[in-house]
């Protein structure tokens, strides 16, 4: 077993939110689990380095089931638990219609799984459609543990003797979208909540909590409208809950979605936070719920506008060539990515973020001046764009 | 900066052997370099974990030198270090001949550069031929530092209480080839030599030495009687100076490109060796020459035959999917290229591995007992060829 990564799915672009025991080695049923991700953030420090934990094996099933909380879980409707679980399902059914209609041909395939101890996924791809080279769109629900340390080392602002690990609940919905023409963007989006159970003296209260996600669009060619239109809608979320929160997330977004090896951002950036606790839950809950039914407003516009734009070789070509820095980005940087590939995640569902098609040519620069090189500047220094 | 993988280089399947500072750096002048690559096997253990030390910045050069040892090096015309350096850029030149011949419209574009403190590099890559989709053939010689912690840990079983940083001198060669018909496999090879200098009291003896390297075939098709060809000459190379040689090298080969995540090997192997000194040095050197002016007749009468041959899409689209599988080692496992990401060298050197096309479909499983299942079985049961 390598070493793992530190904070491995805080921060997933991979449509995977959470790595789940492999369909490619039955025999194992249970795998480490990297929790850093779900350390909030009580020190004001950067998430510790990994521990681990184990999950259950999956179960593919036929049919998406209407949850899959525990039965304990369910019963409760009205816990954060439960209300984020149904909206990321509604989320996913929403945005998956919304780009249904765009597309006009491709249709989502469907795979479903559950887990032993409770949790499961559903993943959502279309493939080849006629707007969409692939498109994925993920759910996940996770029951684990996590180990005394992490917990410890999470709350050592707080006095809590208490031993033995610590169960967990994570759900999320996690997406990337990749048009075909090259001026139409490429969209990630990710929301997540995690809890810690509540202990064994104050059975159904929530021992800790957090929220964490983003979207962010990774254009090809610059349209200045268009990166406007996503970044006021994303700012236009933000600022119904608090004002800090979209200037402090826009940067947390292109501070994340770093490509150091080629000093360059993955795309045109977004919206990005981790371990968010320090606001109201009922707050929280709201900001995460808007920001992911704002991806198809902020994102299907744009591409309605550039599905049908004529395009050359050159630029279809200098789109691959930017799909191959969103491989590079995938495979080397995102914690989710790395981490699942590492722990034996459902590789299909993590590398769903990979593009159909992509690029790579020797020592390649757009010529000063140019479209592609206004691009890359923009991925090299980040503007701000509302 | 992030923690380093262990035995960087000693393994690197990127045509950029060695990291060199960053052209998109221009202010750096020095960057932290992992030697665990550099260790010889004297205990039996595998490289530790990586220490650092710094090389200088490269100048861009606009002709190639006739070498690029010190001065006091190259006096010493018969010098390992020296024989080396003249064995690898003849086989580049002979490589990239006899691959302009094959490919009979496409040229190698070089590059070149060198180091303040000796040493630099040629980068030659030849893209989008008629045979050839992207061919990159690399040297690369470097004089380091290594820290004394990696070098004691290196000598653990020599009594040697020296202190201080210890000076190595590494060269090498190193090639990835892939062609456009899906019928003509990619090759990837790359030889090495390191040395750590003589101690200051016996001026002349090379402290320590050792030697690296491999040659393997990644077809997208299986043709036995080319495979059978390919691991031949690999075999033929080896039995001229042990009969161990090829069964040991094999296996390492198909143990090192594995790809974890996916239970695959990249491709169906051919020989890989590293931290080789425990033989006669002259030994070593014919053998390493030998393995590298095996590469033509290796691998040119392969592509020869299958360059023209008749393909359809779905040929080119496995192709292209076997590709994707190529980034992903490359990109995830690789310790050359993971390492030369994280250093900062020169990217485009170390990416030319890289396919300049490749695919990732969602959940795809080649039919039982079609040709490319074939090609999938052989690369997660590893076979005997010869």
């Amino acid at each position: 077993m390598p070493s793992l990564p530190t904070a491995a799915l805080s921060s997933s672009s991979s449509p995977s939110l959470f790595p789940i025991s492999s369909y490619t080695s039955p025999t194992k049923t249970q795998f480490r689990f990297c929790l850093s991700f779900a350390l909030p953030r009580f020190t004001n420090r950067r998430p510790m380095k990994c521990s681990a934990t184990s999950i259950g094996k999956e179960t593919v099933i036929s049919e998406r089931p209407h949850s899959f909380l525990r039965e304990t879980d369910g019963l409760d409707d009205d816990s954060v638990r439960s209300r984020f679980q149904r909206m990321i399902m509604e989320v996913q059914d929403s945005v998956c219609g919304a780009l249904e209609a765009l597309d006009g041909a491709g249709n989502f395939k469907e795979d479903a799984w559950t887990r032993p101890g409770g949790g499961g996924g559903i993943s959502r791809v279309l493939q080849d459609g006629h707007v969409f080279e692939k498109a994925g769109v993920n759910v996940s629900v996770v029951y684990g543990v996590m180990p005394p340390e992490a917990y410890r080392a999470a709350k050592a602002a707080v006095t809590d003797q208490k031993r033995g690990p610590v169960p967990f609940f994570a759900a999320g919905i996690s997406s990337v979208l990749h048009p075909k023409n090259p001026f139409a963007p490429t969209l990630h989006f990710n929301y997540r909540y995690f809890e810690t159970d509540a202990p064994n003296d104050a059975p159904g209260a929530p021992r800790q909590w957090w929220f964490g996600g983003g979207t962010d669009l990774t254009p090809s060619y610059i349209f200045e409208e268009d990166v406007k239109h996503f970044h006021s809608i994303q700012k236009q979320a933000c600022d119904k809950f608090d004002p800090s929160f979209y200037p402090q997330f826009k940067k947390w977004c292109d501070d994340y979605f770093y490509i150091k090896h080629r000093d360059e951002r993955r795309g045109l950036g977004g919206i990005f936070f981790d371990d968010l606790n320090d606001y109201d839950q009922e707050m929280l809950l709201s900001f995460a719920t808007e920001c992911a039914n704002s991806v198809v407003a902020a994102y299907v516009p744009i591409v309605e506008k550039r599905k049908d734009t004529a395009f050359n070789e050159r630029h279809k070509a200098w789109q691959q060539l930017r799909r191959g820095r969103y491989v590079e980005f995938n495979l080397v940087y995102d914690r989710g990515t790395t981490f699942g590939l590492k722990t034996g995640g459902r590789i299909e569902s993590i590398l769903v973020s990979l593009p159909l098609t992509a690029r790579w040519e020797y020592d390649h620069k757009p010529e000063e001046g140019s479209e592609e090189w206004k691009l890359l500047d923009a991925c090299m220094n980040p503007k701000e764009w509302v």
